[in-house]
């Protein structure tokens, strides 16, 4: 496995393959293949054969892959086996609602503490119970609960600075909320969100719907 | 143009690839390849080709791209030169941080109303002061204030419902944040978020950091 040389991309789309075949399961498909699963949900077959063939060969020529074992197989690819303890920067808005969102069934993700730096939102809880702790208490926190995925849920201004807390708590692995691209020592990784990413594909849609502008 | 054809993949992709430009046109690169683009950007230089090539011919042949071109191109085809504004349904902790959050910059999404079943929410605002109406409120303030794209904010089994009246007060494009599957008649267009996808590339690196479970 050339593991070091599979990118963002691949992984984003070992998560999207996944969800097709979650879908497949729910509605009693047993075996499928690589043009069948490009037809269904409008995926590339070439790019799925070499996204899977680089984690081993997992279909049988003529036959293709049982839905039960290539989804076992991509759950453990995406360790998502394992549960992952998750801390929250930031106890606004963005912080609560993430603290408490659960998503889809077999989240493995696990939200288990918040913290803020205003001293009136420490010591509360998230409604659905989740405590809010002071930075101060990030490091002890963070081993105790044994928090291995830090989320940035603050300002742009502060990230650089919340960043490095977390990363000299012991957390090597940050998912960032705040619109500005962090600079982070090699061996951390870092997903920045960008929210309005989701949007693009309405306005796309929107776009083709209206008279062009030229 | 086959606009039909174009899934939201390569849809997700044209914003990958536009956020790539805007880095590079920060940086001063004026001209660049799609070989150079898949190269500092970990992409597929055959699938940048095609994906463009799909929406007319940008590149010229022994040069490239022009990356001020470029932008334009793409930002025109995602329909990004028109401000759209936006509803969002549900005025919780995932509503609020919507409504204030501006994203990176010339972000053209404009939230202008939030929306609440909840009486004691309503009449309230944002932290940064977008107002927040009654769902009985919506037709009427959709169509006053020219709202293109609804966001659902609400649980999971709301969801359903809110949908359909989002669709009854006119709009056509629904963001939705809630993980569950809605369906939805043809001519809408719905984009499900499921915030945990974000969260999978990391535990996929700190699955590849740990001993393996086999």
């Amino acid at each position: 496995m050339k593991v070091e040389k599979i990118s963002d991309f691949t992984v984003y789309r070992l998560s999207i393959y996944l969800r097709c075949l979650d879908h497949l399961a729910v509605t009693g498909v047993t075996t499928t293949s690589s043009k069948a699963l490009a037809h269904q949900f409008q995926l590339n077959s070439a790019q799925i054969r070499k996204d899977l063939t680089s984690f081993g060969d997992f279909g049988i020529r003529g036959v293709g892959y049982k839905v039960d074992e290539l989804r076992n197989r991509l759950r453990k690819i995406l360790g998502l086996y394992n549960v992952h303890r998750v801390g929250i920067i930031g106890a606004g808005h963005l912080g609560m609602a993430l603290a408490d969102y659960h998503g889809f069934p077999s989240n493995p993700f696990q939200v288990v503490a918040l913290f803020d730096r205003d001293p009136s939102r420490v010591g509360g809880k998230s409604p659905q119970g989740i405590p809010i702790f002071t930075l101060n208490e990030l490091k002890s926190v963070v081993a105790r609960e044994d928090i291995a995925i830090g989320v940035l849920c603050v300002p742009a201004e502060e990230a650089q600075e919340m960043a490095a807390l977390v990363i000299d708590a012991g957390i090597q692995a940050i998912l960032n909320f705040a619109p500005v691209r962090l600079n982070i020592e090699s061996g951390v990784k870092v997903k920045t969100m960008d929210l309005s990413m989701s949007f693009e594909s309405l306005s796309y849609f929107l776009a083709r719907r209206q008279p062009e502008v030229s």
